[in-house]
């Protein structure tokens, strides 16, 4: 059978509506937002319930047709563009299938954009702690697949940590129902945890039973400015004694200029300049305690000369100001110019440490470069992006990337930290995870992958 | 070569200390508390090291010597009693290796006893949020291989939850190295849970990354008197609004008369008998705001009039003392003379049909017989043990245990529930979990199984 025969077996066993060979319909699920990468695709399967998925990967496994699913389309490491692999985008199977507020939990479609599965949460008086700059276009499938991280890892964990089980077609076609609301269930492997940031890899995501938390009465925000990392890092301990602190973002000063400078939607609260910043929610039970814990907290760093100022939102209006900053960091950068980007954690103390070491190998590497290392410190993750020096050619320092990553990489391996914090392995990373991994760690992996996909169907060019 | 021959080659190589052949010292291994499972083996490893335990699996494995790892020997399901194979006991491994409070972890050996390991976290100023009755006897290794659950759940989550990672010795004899204290670390599969309640048979889990969180500054307790199981489920969500609940266990009149009847140690608060008890803790931040919140909480509930007394715990000495009672519900049923015991979950806004169905299929069975149902409420758990009717002979009451375990299985089964909550597979479940789990999340179970362990070395009899 040539490979246009199995497409178009593929196609006459399945529905109509359940498959699309339209290139409108299809280009935009090609490409991706940063311009990184560019697919192409025989055919986009669109099924519209989990019995439709299971059909059509029966019929790729009887022919041995890779397959590469798709969520939003939002993800950042490759591991969403397909390179002849047939397309099976979830974009149909968005239903909440359930919502149920005693056992905290609700059941979505893997196709459902995260921005309403946020707002359903809420309607039913309750939070699913999980916020992403993408969250009005990715989906609960993508989120899931990568282990999306975000502002609220800090207090509720990874996406992996909000899931009770998942629904997901395997391989060979067969579907696992994991779709518990159970607490406690110790009977065998976590076989829904092997799905959650497994890329795509192993199955399928269809659906998934998600953790929903008590919305919390107040958020209290506070923007601080400091005079170095190494400050940031050391107030985290006062910062979340209680249990309180909801989010710990940290900003330099050459990444907040870059957005307060530049766009007319973003103001900076401050009247003087500070080397960096930090960005604090805690989540408390009334207005009156929020602004009496911020004030205890802040007036205790002032007192140890810790901090240099700070804001204290006073109203839901100045709290999403300040958190706008944030949002726009990804977005300000390309007023640096081109940037070498990566994704990274380090143990929380070793921060201070990490930027140490690598500010001073981008010099040697990129003389005059501009590191802009922000992002969730609380979690130990960085968003150690290298912005190109000023006046440089973009493409020639973009050519440099390799050049910058391996020897940042290399740094990481050395503080026991992790070169892919919470946008995965996809292709961006696969050679360095192959290269970098423990060898029994690999072993693992592929013994894992061999065992659930041996004809290796489902997005054979991902992860392992 | 024969069996004894590969014993005598595994002796040889390996050092001395490293084993024992001495039945004094092996005796206590082979039999549990219960009195429900006796052993035997050939021989008890007793590495001291990680490298001790790679090296003796490596010879095990090229032997194909069946292996049993045990910890602190306080299973219930029989997964810790050797029926033959070599017995690895980690009781020498028992070291807390390091505490680092910025990054909120701790990095303990398998052998380390529990106690030994809040004590440290403690210490530290930090919790370890796991509390069980056979904390002074069971070891970190037992605890993360069975996914041990306690009274913590409800607020902290399961064993699995409280886990950065492990090192384990592969059936191959390779160490996995997981000793992370990442909150994020994208690259690859989730190894370190495959591990995590997979009861001996993936590999010997010989130390883990725990996660520490603050003390709480104040733990309110109460104990109140309710009506009835539905009224006590119906409680769960005010209770819980806010965060701040961390203990929510119930218990039924004929076992909380069974404590408090029979026990010199143990004080009934209450001047007046009721159906059923609620026990609740808060974790809050002063004495003022826990006796705040107990107030405001069961004030509202005591005028929609769900609640029909309350003690709201003073001291430490009074918490204590009404904790004494729930600790005691396990050891007071042996008053009730012999019990059928069950550990299972269904999703919380069940429990209420959960009992009516069961309650009526145990009469049925077992004219007479005494459910008695107590436990994690909140988290769905109940340790639904069933004791004989007054005055029955005790042997032929337990020679029912299937005839009663199977039809509450099945209720189980229709309800979404687990077979097993907290307590493991093992050997007591095994064909259960053979029978009545999705023939796809077996043929899962059983494919990870052969990838990681194909030639069946690691706890062979066990769960799978």
């Amino acid at each position: 059978m040539t490979d246009e025969e199995k497409i178009d077996a593929l196609k006459s066993a399945l529905p109509d509506g359940a498959w699309t060979q339209d290139e409108d319909i299809i280009e935009p699920h090609l490409t991706e937002w940063r311009d990184k990468y560019f697919g192409k695709t025989p055919l986009m399967l669109t099924p519209r319930t989990t019995e439709e998925c299971s059909q059509a990967v029966k019929i790729c496994a009887k022919h041995k047709i890779a397959i590469m699913p798709q969520g939003g389309n939002t993800g950042l490491v490759g591991g969403n563009t397909p390179q002849g692999e047939v397309l099976i985008s979830l974009k149909k199977m968005t239903k909440i299938r359930e919502i149920n507020p005693t056992s905290n939990n609700m059941i979505v479609e893997a196709g459902a954009i995260l921005q309403n599965v946020l707002d359903a949460a809420n309607e039913a008086n309750r939070k699913f702690p999980m916020t992403l700059s993408s969250q009005g276009s990715c989906t609960v499938g993508g989120v899931l697949s990568t282990n999306a991280g975000g502002n609220h890892v800090l207090k509720y964990g990874t996406t992996k940590e909000l899931v009770f089980g998942v629904e997901a077609v395997l391989p060979n076609g067969d579907i696992f129902n994991g779709l518990t609301n159970l607490r406690k269930d110790n009977t065998g492997y976590d076989l829904n945890r092997l799905f959650l940031g497994a890329e795509g890899t192993l199955g399928i995501i269809t659906a998934a039973s998600l953790k929903l938390y008590p919305k919390p009465a107040y958020v209290q925000r506070a923007l601080i400015g400091l005079d170095s990392v190494a400050t940031a890092v050391s107030l985290l301990e006062d910062f979340r004694a209680g249990g309180r602190l909801a989010m710990f973002e940290v900003m330099p000063s050459i990444g907040y200029r870059a957005v307060v400078d530049n766009f007319d939607a973003v103001r900076d609260p401050f009247e003087s300049e500070y080397d960096w910043y930090l960005l604090c929610d805690w989540e408390v039970d009334s207005e009156e305690e929020g602004a009496a814990l911020a004030e205890s907290i802040l007036g205790k760093a002032f007192e140890a000369e810790k901090v240099l100022d700070a804001v204290i939102a006073q109203n839901e209006t100045q709290a999403e100001e300040i958190l706008s900053i944030r949002e726009h960091m990804s977005a300000g950068q390309k007023f640096l110019g081109g940037s070498v980007k990566h994704d990274i954690t380090v143990p929380i103390d070793k921060i201070p440490e990490f930027f140490k070491l690598a500010d001073a190998k981008c010099q040697e590497v990129a003389p005059g470069c501009r590191p802009v290392g922000f992002g969730h410190f609380g979690d130990g993750n960085i968003h150690y992006n290298v912005a190109q020096p000023k006046d440089a050619d973009k493409k020639t320092f973009l050519e440099k990337w390799d050049d910058l990553s391996q020897p940042i990489f290399d740094i990481i391996d050395e503080l026991g930290g992790s070169i892919s914090a919470e946008h995965g392995i996809g292709i961006m990373k696969r050679e360095d995870l192959a290269e970098r991994a423990d060898p029994t760690k690999i072993w693992l992996l592929k013994s894992i992958k061999n065992a659930i996909d041996p004809d290796r169907i489902m997005n054979p060019r991902v992860m392992i």
